[in-house]
């Protein structure tokens, strides 16, 4: 599996979602603000479909579209530290700011270029708001111990080969008794109707296509013994589910067909390369996925969120 | 595939939900009482686990456990007509009645074993209700049209080969402008942690043995569909999911143990006479689904829930 795969999956899901995933690492952490010129290739990893404006303003559409699901609930009193560690083009971070307004926000990740476009949007979306931003690796973050009260991690655990390790880094710039709150999705919870074998032997290509890569695309079933193994205690994990149909024509253009069918199309080569299907299979499953977005068809997902505080 | 698979199976989802399915029909409704008495065989279908006392406890533990999730939002003001359509031992009734304390309740089921429980059950948890009680099969109602405000429906169409016609049928006792509730379970959305294919092949059985026997442990995914086709307005479905994990001890329990992993060891015998599997592999499953209800583990299971109105 080439790492063109991982980002191929990891654009997929950011389109899903909203955000830049951090599947690849920088060595050096560095300050932002040298590199951080939209528009530009990225300097350190290749985001394939994501630097276009077209592109920029789906990920903003499709994270408008989840915020309400996603950020019910999470909200930080004013003058607390919160690091949103792998904030990718800012998609959730405006979020953030619309809900927090008067937190200390710090947003994290590994690309630049993807920070640049965070700083645009924030600047267009939040004009008035103060966010301090980080070029690196949120393995090896320069801050000191307990920088944090708060931590807000979204749709990047998933992409890692080690999450555990990514969260005792994170624990470290956590104070005690501050919280971290982690977001992430799970491709078995797909649910569709008309059912059909072939549309979800693709969804098996994608985990399957995210594992030989190095993530886990089932991450979200185990946010508990992930968050506990790690050390933190009272870790709270709820299930968020996107439930489309024909009373939601936004989703069913916004999430099903735009993110979710996008996601599976944007594997094809990658899936027959890997010998895991024929054409004429992947493209059946296509086809019966497109269905669900048609009259009288269902589609389901399922987001978990956790929340564990530091001991 | 024998009728008794469909009651096993049907057992063991009432163990999951704490009612009783409507899985066969009486071809002659008749007024309760005559056959109410509570110990007795069924009269018109053998419900294989369900009379003895020991089971009743169980069906009302675990609808207790699952009542705030499935029964919050739903309350009908005082004075308003409900028809609970496949009320079983009452294990639900007992909550709509706790949620609605001024309505006229008319619970039907089509054992009357099953109703002289519920009556037995509403007189020990709810001693002030008035409810009337009706024995009879609901496609076949005797009320004349637009007798009810409100129609409750919970996990009855998964069992039936016509869901689309007894919601028809439903649908002509329920007044203009009355609303339908409709809860019911989707195999396909079990979760869990760890992985694991020989367990999740388990639940392939299950759902293959109802679909053998005539109903759909996949239905919840459809309700939406389902019940515009009959010609109900303003459908809106929500999913309800059960999620556990080292946080919830009483759910590893009531819900992973004894409600989801016995009704897949309860099919055992039927999954091995149908040729599904072997009894290595299956018991291969049920040792790794017992698995996600060890420390570490998580399981998740998706309910959905339905509010239409008759134009």
């Amino acid at each position: 599996m080439t790492t063109k795969t991982t980002e191929t999956l990891a654009t997929a899901e950011a389109a899903a979602t909203g955000i830049t995933p951090t599947s690849t690492r920088s060595p050096h952490p560095t300050t932002e603000g040298a590199h951080a010129t939209t528009g530009n290739p990225p300097d350190d990893h290749a985001y394939v479909h994501g630097y276009s404006p077209a592109e920029a303003r789906r990920l903003g559409d499709q994270a408008d579209t989840l915020a309400e699901l996603l950020h019910a609930g999470t909200a930080y009193p004013p003058g607390s530290r919160v690091l949103e560690a792998g904030c990718g083009v800012g998609a959730q971070t405006v979020h953030l700011l619309a809900s927090s307004p008067g937190a200390e926000l710090t947003a994290a990740d590994l690309s630049a270029d993807s920070l640049g476009q965070a700083r645009a949007r924030v600047a267009a979306q939040a004009p008035g708001a103060r966010v301090t931003w980080h070029h690196g690796d949120l393995h090896e973050l320069p801050f000191a111990d307990d920088s944090f009260d708060h931590l807000f991690v979204c749709f990047v655990l998933e992409h890692l080969a080690d999450p555990s390790a990514a969260l005792a880094a994170l624990r470290r710039v956590l104070r005690p008794g501050g919280t971290i709150t982690v977001i992430e999705g799970d491709h078995g919870s797909t649910l569709f109707h008309p059912d059909s074998a072939a549309a979800r032997a693709t969804v098996d290509h994608l985990v399957r296509l995210q594992a030989d890569a190095g993530g886990d695309a089932l991450l979200g079933r185990r946010l508990h013994p992930l968050l506990a193994d790690v050390g933190f205690r009272d870790v709270a994990v709820r299930p968020l589910t996107v439930s489309v149909d024909d009373s939601r024509p936004a989703l069913v253009e916004g999430f099903t067909r735009r993110t979710f069918v996008a996601m599976v199309e944007s594997v094809r080569a990658d899936a027959l390369a890997a010998g895991l299907t024929t054409a004429a299979a992947f493209d059946r499953g296509v086809a019966d996925l497109r269905r669900t977005a048609e009259e009288g068809g269902t589609f389901h997902y399922t987001f978990f969120k956790a929340v564990g505080v530091n001991p």
